[in-house]
């Protein structure tokens, strides 16, 4: 029986950890960490500040593990992401094999919250669908979205109103017609500029929670080319981007 | 000026409080707590517990204050919301005035994360509409949307899908066509016993993080007479009831 703790660490800002969450990371016997190639240096940076900070008992050993890298997905993004998590099982699977001992507590230090657009409990219930009996633990973060909404000190939700929270790919799609609030997290795309929506506002934070955090807000129509040569200009100079953006109609009345 | 922390407490689970509430916390001047016929004993329990366990500091003033109730809302459900809310900001402005001294610190704890259905960012910002200059911080906290999907050991969204967060009044009109999850909370009502969709998945929780969790997860059609009950028998039992569910179509491959 292999245990598994999948600890949600807050989406950039490390005091976004939980009391619950620092106890669990010093349960584990062993933390699983990404290998370097396929993390940004400041994420990597946030984890390592967190496990010195907070691992407060002796003999924590520290795992690296490769992850796959993700084949371009031509046609059918289900399918090409079944395949990829066929893969990470695998490895997950010979992980634990070598690394966990009777009833020893391995973790995985999940970016945000790990219920929010994250594989690593899909895999491990893979992991378990292919006979390997696992105990799993899940500890809730703050995720990007909550990191946005305190920081824009706003609401996600109008009054009575629901709030749909998507991705890039499909905000096209999704863009309410009526009421209600979007989320929108993995744009690679910049999909906000397409819309046809100027008296929207839009929220918008990158970086969020870290030294290098940009917020800006107000009607889409007015802040878009702002956000624009903002976002690009970022990504250049930091050679990446992480963002998150809320639009909502402004109220009627 | 008032410079007031909206403080995220987590739903129910005293460590779901994060590094950055406690150390808000520890710089509240005052702490302003809901009067007793306002809240439901539990409910004060955990912040009385979090606040005895987590204050540190010494002098922290723990400041009363009511909640006027709110008015029966026939019709107009955001009209009825706005009176309510002009009310209270009246009531914070008060409060503010009479407990605050120059450069100190007021703290509202707030249950789950302050950007959800919560009034409290609303109310503190008619204050300041009202022309007494606020400086407000909010601390994001775990909502009871997670701490559902984290004892569940379930991610929010299908791969790649949206999420949709939405009330028990709305659920009958936003339960989505095709794919997504839609999660319900402040459901009164029991509106997923009204809905077709006996294939659907549904994963509730109630009185979620506390020692009276109930969880039941399973095809709404198999499971829907069994939440009914254990939820009329717990709201019967203590009183009043809290309780969120994810509703999703299961895979289709
Ligand atoms: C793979 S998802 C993981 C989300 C994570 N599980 C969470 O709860 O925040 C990555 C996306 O989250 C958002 N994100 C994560 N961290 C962020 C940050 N610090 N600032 C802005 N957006 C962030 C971005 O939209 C990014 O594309
Ligand atoms: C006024 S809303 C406040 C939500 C809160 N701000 C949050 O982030 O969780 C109250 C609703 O939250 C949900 N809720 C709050 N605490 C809960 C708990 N411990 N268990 C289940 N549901 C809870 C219920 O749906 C309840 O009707």
């Amino acid at each position: 029986m292999y245990r598994i703790l999948i600890i949600g660490i807050g989406a950039g800002h490390p005091d976004h950890l939980t009391v619950q969450a620092v106890e669990a990371l010093n349960r584990a016997d062993v933390v699983f960490v990404p290998d370097k190639g396929a993390e940004k240096t400041a994420l990597r940076q946030v984890r390592h500040d967190i496990c010195a900070r907070h691992v407060h008992r002796a003999g924590t050993r520290y795992v690296p593990y490769e992850i796959p890298r993700r084949a371009v997905l031509a046609e059918g993004y289900r399918a090409g992401v079944d395949d990829w998590h066929a893969q990470l099982a695998e490895g997950y699977e010979a992980l634990f094999a070598a690394h966990l001992g009777a009833g020893e507590w391995g973790a995985f230090l999940v970016w945000g919250d790990p219920a929010l657009y994250d594989s690593t409990l899909r895999i491990i219930e893979r992991v378990r669908a292919k006979g390997s009996p696992v105990e799993i633990e899940v500890i809730p973060g703050i995720s990007a979205v909550q990191s946005l909404a305190a920081q824009h000190r706003i609401a996600l939700n109008g009054i009575g109103e629901p709030v749909l929270i998507t991705t890039g790919r499909r905000l096209g799609a999704d863009f309410p017609e009526a009421d209600g609030s979007v989320v929108v997290m993995l744009d690679g795309e910049e999909a906000f500029a397409a819309l046809d929506a100027p008296d929207c506002d839009i929220y918008w934070g990158a970086y969020l929670g870290t030294p290098d955090e940009i917020l800006v807000s107000g009607p889409l129509g007015a802040v878009k080319d702002e956000i624009l040569s903002l976002r690009r200009a970022a990504r250049a100079r930091h050679g990446w981007i992480m963002d998150t953006y809320l639009l909502r109609r402004p109220a009627q009345d």
